[in-house]
């Protein structure tokens, strides 16, 4: 089974479109254990989700310990769910090689992010994991996604017409796209920008962060995020559910959240029909 | 001592513009110990160098044991000489600080490279540590590297010209070194490139990697490459002088190499005279 039927099958059993993001931030959880922090909320949620999300960043911070607790956390997702591995990466030749093998054979992730700035060589090692799913960053939810990504881009040869940056990304993703297994990250702060990409890319899946604490609108998410068969958005939450409660209750806190806002996500999937 | 402090105080007790890859593949050193093949390397040369820079890629794909290599390879390396850890990271808001946190507290890299796609505020948690270095991808060595830094890019105000994507990168560089920790990352196998962005950026220093394996010119990226003074330009090479012989004389081999590239380089640096 490739990514996207994972996906699908995870997205359909459990009636969501919901990911949460494993994102354990030391400052929001002083001495508390890593793993068993994430093992109550999987164990919590895993009904609930078509994915899970860990961001590298997290576990990097806390050094050998914390990429420890991540191989546990991956390790302890009921294999019916998607782990996507939230790491950006970007590199060329043998170190974009080194990358694809660290974070699909070595981690073990069905999915990965990754950064388009140094072009197609640099995601070529990850797309010949043909069973592997492939997000590359399109249009992220920060305030200064902008800086660059919004800049009217021209295609070298003139008279292309002008377009934003994260456009081009998006055309260079269909482009690239011959196994089947790319998708984009698009940032739900931006939902213009999402229904614009979702045109472009009609049967890509969409992993979309920025709702909750970002402020992206749930409906406008689920409205433009969608593909036909409203399905393929991955719509992601980190903090809004995994702390939900700073008490000993944190598990039951995060289900209730996850379970209202997989809610929420489906009840505008209905108002759609 | 900030970062461009110790560089330059390496840099010319050494002698020495030469940078020096620890990027250990296993694919060219079966069954080598990581931290022994690097510990070998690095007595043999620290008097040659300015800087060495571990690419992270090679260690996380090796998993928990690459990332403890890692560890040992920087608390080996001689205080006097700035260790840049080659992470092209890039994230948002506490992730941004997550893997700030990662990088320099967590692993004590002196410096690190960034990927710009996500703007500003994926930079600004590591322009925080103001005697850290921060190199921005800006010109990436590779081929696809034009997929999208050469895309004619204009300001989203109109009327203000086109420039490539990859001078927008170095414009706003410019604009947010305010700490002075900034610098950049141009591959040797644009010269063109290289030239035009010590223009914009006459003070920065600049990781230049792509000579030997790549291709890049060695007199085009001295004589394009340093600033005014000619200095802050750190060549960099890897598999050309780690992997000098695949035999058990490889320190040696790595010795020799390393001399020949600093003196090379300092040869086309007496001809600027």
């Amino acid at each position: 089974m490739n990514f996207v039927e994972k996906l699908l099958t995870a997205s359909r059993s459990n009636q969501s479109l919901l990911c949460i993001g494993l994102d354990p931030d030391p400052e929001l959880m002083p001495g508390i254990d890593v793993f068993q922090f994430n093992k109550e909320i999987i164990d919590a949620t895993s009904d609930l989700v078509c994915a899970y999300k860990p961001n590298l960043a997290f576990y990097e911070a806390l050094g050998i310990d914390g990429l420890k607790a991540m191989s546990k956390t991956i390790a302890h997702i009921p294999d019916s769910i998607p782990v996507i591995g939230d790491a950006k990466r970007g590199d060329i030749a043998s170190s974009s090689k080194a990358y694809a093998r660290a974070l699909f054979d070595t981690f073990g992730f069905d999915a990965v992010t990754l950064n388009p700035y140094m072009g197609y060589d640099s995601i070529a090692p990850f797309i010949d994991y043909t069973d592997k799913g492939i997000f590359i960053l399109c249009k992220t939810s920060n305030p200064s996604a902008s800086d660059f990504q919004e800049l009217p881009s021209l295609e070298p040869a003139p008279g292309t017409g002008t377009i934003p940056l994260f456009e081009r990304v998006a055309l260079k993703a269909v482009a690239w796209n011959t196994r089947g297994n790319i998708g984009l990250v698009v940032g739900a702060t931006y939902p213009r920008q999402l229904r614009r990409i979702r045109e472009l890319c009609p049967e890509m899946p969409l992993i979309i962060p920025g709702i909750g604490t970002q402020g992206g609108d749930v409906a406008a998410t689920v409205r433009y995020g969608v593909d036909a068969n409203r399905e393929k958005a991955i719509i992601n939450s980190s903090r809004q559910i995994i702390y939900a409660s700073k008490e000993s209750d944190s598990a039951l806190a995060a289900r209730r959240e996850a379970l209202k806002l997989r809610d929420l996500i489906n009840h505008h999937l209905e108002t759609m029909r």
